[in-house]
């Protein structure tokens, strides 16, 4: 009796953007929950194109707080139009401009970006001890704006983005400037790479390019040389061409799993107030990678219908 | 590995109704989900007067649908509202008219009933035994309604309905003989209880006098005999003042406890496709209350905020 008057709140979230059905997000929350004998389940709410509009975002917001969500993860392409439906927002999430993480707390809606702690974690974990006097940022997305401004709280001496399209990584640099403090922040042309490979101590990759459905690099990874610490963020695959490149040529890796493990975690902590085992979290998502690059993951569905 | 790409599919309930929030089946599911080894979250979603209409039920409906709920127990006063919502219908929620299931089966959405079911099932665990020739019903509303359509499949030989609103005791009668088959059905007044009780074999509190917001009996117990059985729907308290006088005169008698249960068993098995263990159920059930009744049972609310 005492234990079910003790039991503990159930814990419901959602996740939503485009393209988010196959998240491995989802597993990682709920298989932390049953580790902390909580009723914790995670559900994804993929938008169509044209869905990402703030009045859409909030009838979804309205609607996940009235059928009882604890919170939400959100994605492409609402983290920025989500700011306007905030009461409150959390130190990163205003520094960077965009919201990953929403929590309802009684009437208030509060926005967190774990993206930001979540790669500064890894980074932390993983390429503590490297020198970052120079390092160039490959991508001026959601994700590069998140890994920019983690970056430069790192203590990345000057930071270089460059971006395809030019004026996005200009702008990226000048909005991590004013809204953070730190190093030199500059963008350049994906025509000075070469140059800038050449002198800077490490790289990272923000673009999806080396995921399963963007295959390739996101530049040519003849620049690579051994002195270069690499980062992918793209963690599916965890090898992508860029890191089985630069461990080819010697280079210190870092994938994009401890960055996709630790964003769950900082989520998981917002939600529940609970420590994360953030060791079993980066053991189950590796295993779900390798189940779903072995095809065993089971498709994701409810128990009925696939509408859901 | 194995074991992460198996994992079971999370489900999430809702359940929408007035004065749905100190409900005991969302523990009662929660906690058999656990034992299957399930996430398993069930939320309450309160309707304030006015919002049983059917647009604002189908607003819901469709929130629920879009953001992966699984299905809905539905209750006062939407059990009927909610029929025209639906793109199927279970023969038991079709021979009743009224809804207290509904599961999202990709496009569709299904209709069960499973007050039906599991008053039908406590009935035949507590009382299979007893002679059923003549009983009489008190109490012709929603749960009335389902009461009457079991006691009907009961093979009760002369079902006698009474209630304060003597138009609905006839109302409830002429439906339940139009659409079920069985013995002989009619309404009759409350005048009527001395006679009638002194001759049938067992009366139905079907009315919510005697739960705790709603003290006394639906009739003047000193028409009980021992010769009658008495079965009360009300289980918070488990020991009605109905049940209590029953008790002390040497009656048959069944709590509402039986019914509470099964028919939550059934509506998980309707999600799940598992079988209950009504056993466990049962157990967790009086746990529950018994809990409740001391104090000792945490207020609903989850991890954030009192709002949901």
């Amino acid at each position: 009796m005492t234990g079910i008057a003790q039991r503990r709140p159930a814990v419901l979230i959602g996740l939503i953007g485009e393209g988010v059905t196959p998240s491995l997000t989802p597993p990682m929350h709920e298989l932390e929950g049953a580790r902390h004998g909580m009723s914790y389940v995670y559900r994804t709410v993929d938008l169509s194109r044209g869905q990402g509009t703030e009045e859409h975002v909030r009838s979804l917001f309205d609607a996940a707080r009235r059928l009882g969500f604890t919170g939400l993860n959100i994605t492409h392409p609402i983290k920025q139009t989500a700011i306007g439906l905030l009461d409150e927002l959390s130190e990163n999430a205003r520094r960077v401009g965009a919201v990953n993480t929403v929590v309802f707390e009684g009437d208030r809606t509060v926005g967190h970006n774990t993206d930001i702690t979540g790669f500064a974690e890894a980074f932390a974990d993983e390429l503590d001890d490297v020198a970052r006097d120079a390092v160039v940022l490959v991508g001026a997305g959601g994700a590069g704006s998140a890994v920019a401004t983690a970056l430069r709280g790192l203590g990345v001496g000057e930071l270089i983005i460059v971006d395809q399209d030019a004026e996005r990584a200009d702008a990226l640099a000048r909005t991590v400037a004013a809204r953070t403090s730190g190093g030199a922040i500059r963008a350049a042309s994906l025509d000075d790479l070469p140059a800038l490979l050449a002198r800077v101590d490490g790289v990272v990759n923000a673009t999806p390019l080396g995921m399963a459905a963007h295959p390739g690099t996101a530049f040519d990874v003849s620049l690579l040389h051994e002195r270069l610490f690499v980062v992918d963020i793209v963690y599916r695959p965890v090898e992508t061409a860029l890191l089985a490149a630069a461990r080819a040529r010697g280079c210190r890796v870092m994938s994009g799993l401890g960055m996709a493990m630790h964003q769950a975690a900082d989520a998981f902590e917002i939600f529940t107030q609970e420590p994360a085992d953030r060791r079993a979290m980066l053991a189950d998502l590796e295993n779900l990678v390798a189940a779903e690059a072995a095809g065993a993951l089971a498709p994701v569905a409810t128990l009925r219908g696939e509408k859901q």
